[in-house]
């Protein structure tokens, strides 16, 4: 199945918001083996909203439409929609009592504004919106369906994923059976690795699909699988799956969909053990990552960002001499970074960086993307050097998934079958 | 002047990838006077691209389209825009050795795909890609312009601001004066700075215009002027910016549209000042937004990442007494934590910060989005307490730019006339 989104607000298109909703609605709907036929951003403008509808209905049999509602701006949006589907505005009790909790709950009076969001289309099926004041409007034809969303993100994803979606894909997917599994793995370049398994994706069924996802130093596999007969596709899946885990056995990191920051979190905790880093060219990147994450204070204990060599001695305990006679970026250097973080910071776990983020700081033999990570756990402290290309953005970026990876791999269980 | 922009590329689609380009777009032309009517996101396809042209050069007077270029795509991409506007092939040769000079500088060998590149429509005025290997191409047809640039954000945006926008600007508004200035104030809600500037709105001459920029915490105005008689802009627009400055004193934290991290190390370099930070609820977010910046260890020394109340002991020196009597979000405690991060970071300036970015951790008297913030210099040392709102993820946002802001307004140059 196909479909059309329409993103509606004067805010994209002067580029105060960037539209993150339609991408989140192509992620979550290709493991189903539906996709996104187009996306249109539109102001907010009873014509052009209009035109843009007719347009995205006569292209596909479902269509998406995200904001333009709220307190504000319901009116040209609901008129486009009157005017598109027939009907008139009517108060809906279901409505007008979701708004008035969510306003309670947030310690505010309901007033006539946000009142008027429960006026709703009564040619449209409501669907209530527990995340926040603005009513889901789900519009049928003869051939299409359109389902008029909230421009929250937060609100749109919830919504999308937990009610909206649930109901297209068993209006229009019923019969059909679903698999995906996700697996990150990293250590390897995504022609390397396509290289790899082109034997395997030769193989697959038609019905089977394997999806690259890279994302800086880590790749994730999908593998998706539709078919009406799910005895079938269970079978075919599941050896499938397990023939891609032994295909990349030595490169499997974890298996699911959630960021490396999450698992590491999730396993350490399952363990029992406390994590810190030690941060130079990664400046505090690492130590976001993880406290972004509800919950990590019971693993994370804290980070020493050094961005001075001053620091790393005082606080992270460097020995001088080591970092006159290698410099600061050196496997010497984050390995005493990484065991003093362990040591100061009282952890289990300890992961350090230092490198040279770009644009200037090169110098000989050692230019711009020249990253030392190094991993210490209980047993023993290892440190590798990578030379990264990209911005000092990208350099950053690469150097905390790639420390996350490396600190995964350090903490894997035991394989029982070596 | 209106303008369409449509986006190329089965990876947005998909959602792997996040379009900022027509962001970036919108925000540099507002000042200008120039804006975006619509976008259009269309897969790599030859008839959806054709469509979408048509549609857009319909609808406005300039077209950009970003992305579809680059060596496995240009055929798909290039054989449309020979078909909407005439046309074949050639090879140019500035563009092969553009193509050969960035490759070489990537230390890489041209390959026949990259070759391909300097194959381009002679229908097209080609403008160098000075950062990537895809040419920039320009077709004129009697009642448009189309302007095709490549999608890398970095190249987009670099090309666009010096190459593309200015031809632009030059060819459809040469009589055109302009001016802007952004000030960035903090300490007032986007409603009350309405309230406050509704008067100096109504009495601006319609050729000026001022536009809110929320950003969590602060609030960027920009005054934008556009007038074809140079002096008389200038005059007006000269007396409208010091009167908004004027109204704003007490506001205003600086002039510019830099960010709060970009001015608070400009000042401090200029001043021979460090800074360090001590951060728990922020989480290493304040450190991460400074060291993204190029040169900043010429004025960030580190930070302190101080998750658990040990290491806000064992680092930072804060009282266990005082700790356990306050808690660790008290402003006794984030008073100790700027000073113990200003001691033993060795640095002029610290920012502390403690606050429960929740979705858990609130307690009596203390609920989610309380963040205590302090702020240490030579000369004294301030905390304030705040209720933000929203999720962990903006609370931690909020929390940094207000940190950012204080320090900011802790190191305000004394006014000569007071």
């Amino acid at each position: 199945m196909k479909i059309s989104i329409i993103v509606i607000g004067d805010e994209l298109l002067l580029g105060q918001v960037t539209d993150t909703n339609s991408g989140m609605i192509a992620r979550h709907i290709a493991p189903y083996g539906w996709s996104v036929e187009s996306v249109e951003t539109v102001p907010d403008s009873h014509d052009q909203i209009i035109a843009a509808i007719r347009r995205a209905m006569h292209r596909s049999r479902v269509v998406i439409t995200t904001g333009g509602l709220g307190p504000t701006r319901d009116d040209i949006t609901k008129a486009a929609m009157l005017e598109v589907f027939g009907g008139k505005l009517v108060e809906n009790a279901e409505v007008a009592a979701n708004v008035r909790r969510i306003m309670e709950g947030r310690g505010h009076k309901l007033n006539a504004l946000t009142a008027t969001q429960a006026l709703v289309p009564d040619s449209a099926t409501i669907i209530q919106n527990l995340c926040g004041t603005a009513p889901i409007m789900w519009f049928d034809t003869p051939d299409s369906t359109l389902v008029a969303m909230p421009g929250v993100p937060a609100e749109t994803s919830q919504m999308f994923e937990q009610e909206v979606f649930p109901r297209l894909f068993h209006r229009f997917s019923a019969d059909t059976h679903v698999r995906h599994t996700t697996l990150t793995v990293s250590g390897i370049t995504e022609s390397d690795l396509a290289e790899r398994l082109a034997t395997f994706e030769d193989d697959l069924p038609p019905y089977l699909h394997l999806a690259y996802l890279p994302q800086a130093s880590i790749i994730r596999l999908r593998l998706d699988g539709v078919h009406a007969d799910g005895a079938l596709l269970d079978r075919q899946f599941d050896e499938n799956l397990s023939r891609l885990e032994t295909l990349c056995a030595d490169l499997l990191l974890y298996r699911g969909g959630h960021t490396p920051a999450e698992e590491l979190l999730t396993r350490l905790k399952a363990e029992g053990l406390t994590l810190a880093t030690a941060e130079s060219c990664t400046g505090g990147a690492i130590a976001s990552a993880l406290t972004s994450i509800p919950g990590c204070s019971e693993v994370f204990r804290g980070s020493v960002v050094a961005y001075c060599n001053s620091v790393k001695r005082a606080v992270l305990g460097v020995d001088a001499t080591i970092l006159h006679k290698y410099g600061a970026v050196s496997e010497p250097v984050v390995i005493q970074m990484a065991d003093g973080a362990r040591r100061t910071l009282a952890a289990d776990i300890a992961i350090a960086t230092s490198g040279i983020a770009g644009p200037g700081g090169a110098t000989p033999g050692k230019p711009v993307g020249t990253v030392c990570i190094a991993v210490a756990t209980q047993n023993e402290t290892v440190a590798t050097t990578y030379r990264f290309g990209g911005s000092r953005e990208l350099v950053i970026r690469r150097a905390t998934l790639t420390a996350l990876a490396l600190a995964l791999r350090a903490t894997l269980p035991q394989s029982p079958h070596p």
